[in-house]
């Protein structure tokens, strides 16, 4: 007989007795508040076109690189599990016979957030009483494809009932923020932002750097080779951008550094990089001037500015070669945010109206870095524990290391930070567990009272994030 | 109404009934003991003229670098909070509407030890039952001030009152002890000793340091542009200091790099200080070889030796340049004590005799430096968990990855390492909170016996800074 | 009175009474599984001879570097412990002296894994039921002596009743395995199998460098001299320990620096390296490039790759000199493993059949490095926490930072990695309690169901290291 799958209504709260009690207060407070997700991944054309979601293994498991990396790190090569390969090579087609792979392998997850986000999903958006498995592969597939076929699955009924308030996506700079403008039209009341990631056009290391400045010279009637007119390029962007509801930037680079160079050295940087005749340590400099110019911008347009440093991406070459990005490949490595931003600090740290939202894949930068930086500097903001702490311990140890020198008033509540659309009310709800836990955990030292820990609750769930990313 | 401000008489002991008994007996044991505050920066001064503390917002706002700092990053400008600017410039010169700011932004401090040190202050030093607050403000300050006009509350006083047995102050190499003279004449019978900070005489990126070292041979009748004179300039101002009662020094160098040169490149760097040509390399070579420096002659007088690494000093220029140092701007960067002590170790790190402790801002130095370290080398011991981290969980962590390696042996016991001195008894009693929390845990999980964790409860509280700073 | 010496039955387990009892079930279903040692360092000629050990100071004390740091830290002489001079100077000859010293030294390993270690065998190898101090010191001192006169305490009984499966030694690549062979001659059923340890034969900074180069020639008939006799040499090694029984080999490296170099690079590499011409950076692109070819022979061959990096030996000049290595003065250094990794992943990282379990002791390395990296390439495995880190609070971090990303079966189960034998059932005790410990928090944070936990429970303790060690 198949194990039960229960979804025990105090998981995640304290053992402890008299933790639970107050944990379990705090978390009736802020269970139901509606979901911001101010920076995400999912497509703004599912909204636009209020998709239905194809199949199980398409929703849940093809598209999700947490579950692809674990299997692969197993043995499961991606091809088996229906991951389509740069060169057309044969991979599965079944949805099915990936279901029944993926739940062959599902004991790996234990202990890790994709069983409890999975779990949820199963058990709250399909109904699925049974622990997945070999033995139940095949009746939880039937009832998950039995669900996405009628009209309440879709994705916008489902954002209603997600609770979700606002959600971002993630967006290139050059989009013409088609499916976005779709939604508007559409009349559906749902809220979807984009931001604007200028990852493309500020990183001469990205794929085709020189087209992708022509195409912004043609979208925006700049001269794109010249410094300024580069610069106004990127403003005009932006603009167009906050004209469609953004309120935030994103920046994906490879290290926090930034630079405050003169005019003329940064016109010969974007020469160099136009010609593709840059060194690393110079590519490396292009990108620090460019955190600081989009500093200087967001400081007139007042889009905040979220920095997530320190991924090597798509470390294993074969499997890049062979599949793309986005694989599951991507490593941390050490950040220096404490020498990196000190060139935008002394430009920018003091303004009042610029918000920077940090995040760090460098649990060890939480207390040496983060923490002491954001407890001064009047524009730093600290991230939720971001991708592999996205996750009990990780939000523990994030919250342990930094509240006592930053105060909670210092971060920004949670992100979800996902493409995997079905999971966000799961990560939003195991954010808000943690928060409780760690709110009663002071509550039972007697460091905080109750009707503060209350207050905090909320904003953690709800309020930070409300406020600093200015929705 | 006001929310009511209680301190609970098991805050901070852990929560699961088992351990919380055991804690409390512990606690019951050490809670009394007289403070020894071996590290500190009071002005002696203070006790030299029994001072009287002027209002409330200057005893307990304006002076105290954590608050500034949560205030500051969360926009509120130091003028406002009456800190003097550089230039003379317009600051708020009322303490009564820097304290309702200040009550106003008390939220801000939840979770952090800043709330837990001022309450702890408002309740048991001056009577307080209310939770400040912007409702509140005005009656605390005028509670406060009525406590600082009687006699009471004057510093030698509140000393006997505070139970403290010894404290620490901090000076310059230079200074004529005057104070410290001016205390022993009294027949006082308070314990205040100074320390010997030879910063401004042996970091030649310090400010005037040319400057220094005359009025350095001066005082000693030593030729101090010598090698052999400056050195022997430095040991008479050691013995000055030890003449009144010094029994440690103190090192705040950016790294914990030590040199072993040969006495002609001593000299060379020595020249090349005095005439300010010097690159950051030689000036951290020449920090290095005072190290070493000092060392030697603590292995001859006797003094203890603490080495205070990695604090990126003044991080903010601007802030910096309008109201100097101390304005909660100095950022924690990474060290490598295994590298960067070895060539001191190597000349003196089996030396009977020699003490040198430790401290750090790079909480991943713990584990992977400093308890292996203190394990095996005799001169070396182990500091508290210093400055961002002398906090509840940041002492937990400091113990849990330090004790299994080191043992509770090579520590040092507690330091306040304060200017706040009305808050020290408060930062005791955290101490030996936590203290007793984390070896109530040991004799839950079956691994000490009550007896031992009595006794090292006692060690942590007193015995073993005694001994270690020679008390 | 003496103290009594208890070891209480739910030592180590959780203290809140819910988490105790989950723990407490867990335990019993795998206390008493057999022990498999897959990497240790006891010397195969105890079980070739079946020796008795001689007296309980060089049974237990004079061979334990654990106990020789911390006596040494508080300025105990390693001469008065008995341990040999390499001079042939004087020291203290008799272990009963060695043992009373111990004894009244005994308090500085309260909180340390040393003493739990050592209190387990004192109870329950010897029966000793008083706590060791100055007042027992004599009577325990007899009490074991009397046991080592007995033939059930000679080494393959004990083996026998500590109910070991299978124990590998390290053995140098260049030993003729002698004593396996004894071993195997015997008819003793006792599996001792050797581990290919081939350091002092791929780096070139290992002393006798090319002695041992030659000597190789001799015991392989291949010149050593020319890269591709190098490595049919080192090949035929290996052989000959797979037919001995050897399943895995072990690298000891100071970095985890990989390399893939050109042949005629090596043949230059291997030229420098014999006439004892290499830049320090050359003898490390040496060792790594020696990583990348002992990954391709295990790729051939199936030996088990384990990789022990980080590790500054003999860090204390003075120490070394005078007493030679594993004296206690070892200290961890950072590791980078993400970038000096990559040229071996990029060659080998996605091979089926090949398996490299990474060790570390840089536990900033945990959660930023090593679980990102087992939880995504195919080869790699988490060993368990090694050496500092081999400790209740060391075993926690280490899973509670590396398996919510990297899952369970990305790890290997535990290593004693001891050369102390009459430790190993007290340091797996030890890792059973903390692994249902932890189990049993997930089960009370009903993120794991139970039955699931107790499979997870008898993997770390058996499951998990007979596979990845293929014993």
């Amino acid at each position: 007989m198949a194990a039960p799958l229960e979804m025990h209504e105090d998981r995640l709260l304290p053992s402890d007795p008299a933790q639970r009690a107050v944990a379990r207060a705090l978390y009736a407070q802020v269970r139901d508040l509606p979901i911001l997700s101010p920076h995400g991944h999912s497509d703004p054309a599912w909204y636009g076109d209020n998709i239905a979601f194809p199949d199980p293994s398409r929703l849940l498991i093809i598209p999700d690189h947490y579950l692809l990396r674990m299997l692969y790190s197993q043995g499961v090569p991606l091809e088996r599990l229906g991951v389509p390969r740069r060169d057309g090579g044969p991979v599965e087609e079944d949805p099915r016979a990936v279901w029944r792979l993926f739940a062959q392998h599902y004991h790996l997850f234990r202990g890790t957030p994709s069983r409890l986000w999975l779990d949820y999903v199963l058990y709250y958006l399909f109904g699925v009483r049974q622990r997945l498995g070999p033995d139940t592969a095949e009746a939880i597939y039937d009832q998950i494809a039995g669900c996405l076929a009628r009209p309440e699955f879709r994705v916008r009924e489902l954002f209603r009932r997600f609770h979700i308030e606002v959600l971002a996506t993630t967006d290139s700079p050059l989009s013409d923020l088609e499916a976005h403008q779709r939604i508007a039209a559409s009349g559906w009341p749902g809220r979807v932002l984009p931001t604007f990631r200028p990852d493309p056009l500020v990183d001469p290391e990205a794929p085709g750097f020189g087209q992708n400045l022509e195409h912004l010279a043609r979208l925006t009637g700049q001269d794109t080779s010249r410094w300024p007119g580069y610069l106004r390029a990127l403003a005009q962007r932006r603009q167009f951008f906050i004209a469609h509801g953004a309120t935030a930037t994103d920046h994906g680079h490879p290290s926090a550094k930034t630079c405050d160079l003169p005019p003329a050295d940064c016109q010969r940087l974007l020469d160099q990089a136009l010609r593709g005749e840059m060194s690393p340590a110079q590519a490396e400099a292009f990108r620090g001037q460019m955190l600081l110019e989009m500093a200087k911008m967001s400081l007139e347009d007042g889009l905040v500015m979220q920095l997530h440093p320190g991924s090597w991406r798509n470390h294993n070459r074969l499997l890049y070669q062979r599949f793309g990005p986005d694989m599951g490949a991507d490593i941390p490595t050490p950040t220096n945010y404490v020498r990196d931003l000190k060139p935008l600090l002394d430009r920018l740290g003091n303004e009042p109206g610029l918000t920077l939202i940090l995040f760090t894949l460098d649990e060890s930068a939480y207390s040496r870095e983060l923490a002491p930086l954001a407890g001064h500097y009047p524009i730093l903001r600290l991230g939720p524990a971001w991708w592999f702490y996205d996750s009990p311990q990780g939000m523990l140890r994030h919250k342990r290391r930094m509240i006592e020198t930053a105060g909670f008033y210092n971060t920004v509540g949670f992100n979800d930070d996902t493409r995997a659309f079905a999971s966000i009310p799961a990560r939003h709800d195991l954010s808000r567990r943690l928060d409780c836990a760690y709110l009663a955990e002071l509550v039972c030292d007697h460091c905080l009272a109750e009707d503060e820990a209350a207050e905090l609750a909320g904003e953690l769930a709800y309020g930070l994030a409300k406020r600093a990313y200015r929705l």
